[in-house]
Formats: structure tokens, sequence, C-alpha cells
């Protein structure tokens, strides 16, 4: 494999603050003169953007079932890794992505139980097996999160689910960072922007002198 | 297994008249008295056919890879699968269905070179290994499949492609035919609709019978 930029992601359950982590941890690379792409999923290309809209439209709420779901956001990813991650991540550039493959196994596999051996098999497959080099799982006490959450004007569709259900996302992260302890690293949601901006970067800048870049 | 309904696809390509002969099998089943449902993908549910436009929409003309395509389809038929099919199989109705997954494997597999092997595995992984009974493959030469639709006043985005892709399906579908003689049952698209429901009958007939329904 010729040099590529690191591929680094940013997991959590609602409210644990992946796009401020992630955002921040994209300022301080770029101040550092290390080409960034931060996107998000889903989300991210045109079709993704409209997938978003259309997966979290409360009008079809009851009207998509569990696996029907997972390929819609399989197909956003699809989109989100053939237009612009491994092009970016082929250029050199570092690709931030806030949510990747193992939301989609947290929410689906373990919040909708289908299963998370299952969900991993499908994600590999749309993705043409693309792991991150590097994965920030912010955690956060499930009832913390709806705190942080509860003052936003409008929930989405997921959002809006009951508390159990978080607390299964929850559980399913967790399992993903014992599964995989050399990528996934865990981070107190509770700490300061700056704790957690200073977490991430040490783990970077390790990374990058273990693959030489 | 329970006694449940027949499920009969209608595959081929374009302009093959495969619309036209569900709708006659389908009123010729009902004037036998035989229970039946005839649907189509994509569509045949609200996320479907929102996703059908979404899909077919010219505007997104070159905003979708053809693993997001492929994923996308998934997603109507898995919801199509566990809104419809399968609830109506199990009350013992026949359900009729205008493409299924031979249609994937054909037209992403083969026409967009994802591979067949590789759109199967996904197409039973979004089914949960839901097999039709029998399969009318309505075949037809594909310049002949050309002409009949080149009177229709707008085409959409997967009717636009150029004859070599159709041709690439066509082939699909008769691999498909061999690898599955037993399931799929060829017909000659060029015969009268009054030859087409005739032979249609019969091999459905004889299906009942091996089924004991």
């Amino acid at each position: 494999m010729t040099k590529r930029g690191l591929f680094i992601t940013f997991e959590g359950v609602e409210g644990a603050g992946k796009s401020t982590l992630s955002l921040n941890v994209s300022k301080a690379l770029q101040a550092d003169s290390i080409p960034v792409t931060l996107t998000r999923e889903p989300g991210g290309t045109l079709l993704g953007e409209k997938l978003r809209l259309f997966v979290l439209d409360k009008d079809l709420s009851g009207h998509i079932k569990p696996r029907a779901e997972l390929f819609l956001f399989l197909a956003a990813r699809a989109q989100h890794v053939e237009e612009v991650i491994r092009p970016r991540l082929l250029e050199g550039v570092t690709v931030l992505c806030d949510r990747f493959s193992d939301s989609t196994v947290a929410y689906q596999g373990y919040g909708r139980h289908l299963g998370p051996d299952y969900v991993q098999n499908l994600c590999d497959l749309s993705t043409g097996f693309l792991i991150p080099d590097l994965t920030f799982l912010c955690d956060l006490e499930t009832e913390q999160g709806f705190l942080r959450t509860n003052h936003r004007k409008s929930k989405d569709r997921i959002e809006e689910e009951h508390i159990e259900f978080h607390k299964q996302v929850r559980k399913g992260f967790l399992e993903l960072s014992r599964l995989h302890p050399d990528r996934i690293v865990i981070l107190d949601a509770m700490k300061s922007a700056q704790d957690l901006l200073s977490q991430c970067l040490v783990c970077i800048d390790q990374k990058r002198k273990n693959y030489d870049l």
C-alpha cells in the first residue's frame, strides 16, 4: 500500500460531543499544517445528505423496518466511501469522520437487535472492508446524553427513541471497544473540550509516528 | 413450514412485458378464486415508492455510485419483504412480484459489474434468504426491448443507459436461468400476451400441485 492519510472516526451516543470534538481536532491538525477533511455520516455527499433527511424524517416513522433502515445507512456509507473517503485517503489527506461503521453496529446491530455480526458483515461489504486507523469513542452515561440533548428544540426520529434503545446502543459501543482495543480509544465525554482534544492529539501523533507519516 | 402462498416473480429486460404479463396472471388467478397480491419493485411500500422516485431521479445521475444504488434497492427490498411479501405468503396468499432479487443480480451484478456472487449474497442478506417458488423470465433481444420502450415519452435514469449495459443485464438473466433451471422459466417475450399467459398458468398449476395447494 502506498503512503496515505489516516482515517479517524468519532463515535458515541447522542449528546456525547462528537461533532464539537471532531471540529476541534480538525482545526488543530490544520493549524499543524496537516491536510484534513472533516466529514460526517449519514451525509457527506449529495446522496448522503438527501438520505439523511429521508431517514430522519418523522413522516416515515413506523414505515421503515430496521433492516430497511440499515440498508439506507449502508447506501449512504457506500457512496461516502467511494466518493469522498477513499479518494482523500489516497491523496494523503487525513479524513475525520463523525460516525462510521461502529455506529451502524451499535445502533442497528445492538439498538435494533439485528445482531452485531450480521450488521458488521454488511458494513464490511458496503465499505469494501475499509476500517478506521483510529476511532474515538465519546462515552457518556445514557442519562447524561439525554440531559444534553433535551434542550434541542426538535429531535429527529432516532433521537426520539426510548432510553432503553440508547442504553443498548451504548452497550454496543463498549462491546466494540473490547473487540478492537488497538483501534478504539474510549474518551470520557464529561471531560472538558480542551482535555478531550489533547487526548485525541496525543493518540493521533502516536499513530502518525507508527505509520511513519 | 406451514402451508403458505406461492411466491412468483416476473423478471426481464426493459420492454419485455413483465408488467402486462403479471397483471394478466393476477386477473386469471383471481378469476380462479385464488387469493393474489400483485406488487412490484422498487416500490410496493411507502418507503419503496419514495425510494423508487429517489433512485430513478435524473438529478442524481452521476451522484450515485453503483454500490450505493445497490444498497438503495436492497433497502426497498428489505422493507417490501417484511411489510408485504412475507406476511401475505404466511396468510396463504399467492404473491406476484414484478422484479425481485434476480433483477438486482442482473442489473447491479452484471450490468454495473459489481459481480453476481457479491450481489446475490447481499440480496440473500436483505431478504432473509427468501427465494421465489417460480420465476418467469420474459426474454427478448436487447434491441427489441429498445424498440418497445422508445415510444415512451420520458425515460428514467436506468432506462437511459447505453445498449451495452442492457446486453449485460440480459446475459445476467440468462446466466441465472442456467443456475436455477427448476425455478426460472424462460418465456419468449415476442409471443402473444395470450400465449404467455397460458404458459404461465400451466407452470403455476403444476407448482400448486407439487406443493399440494
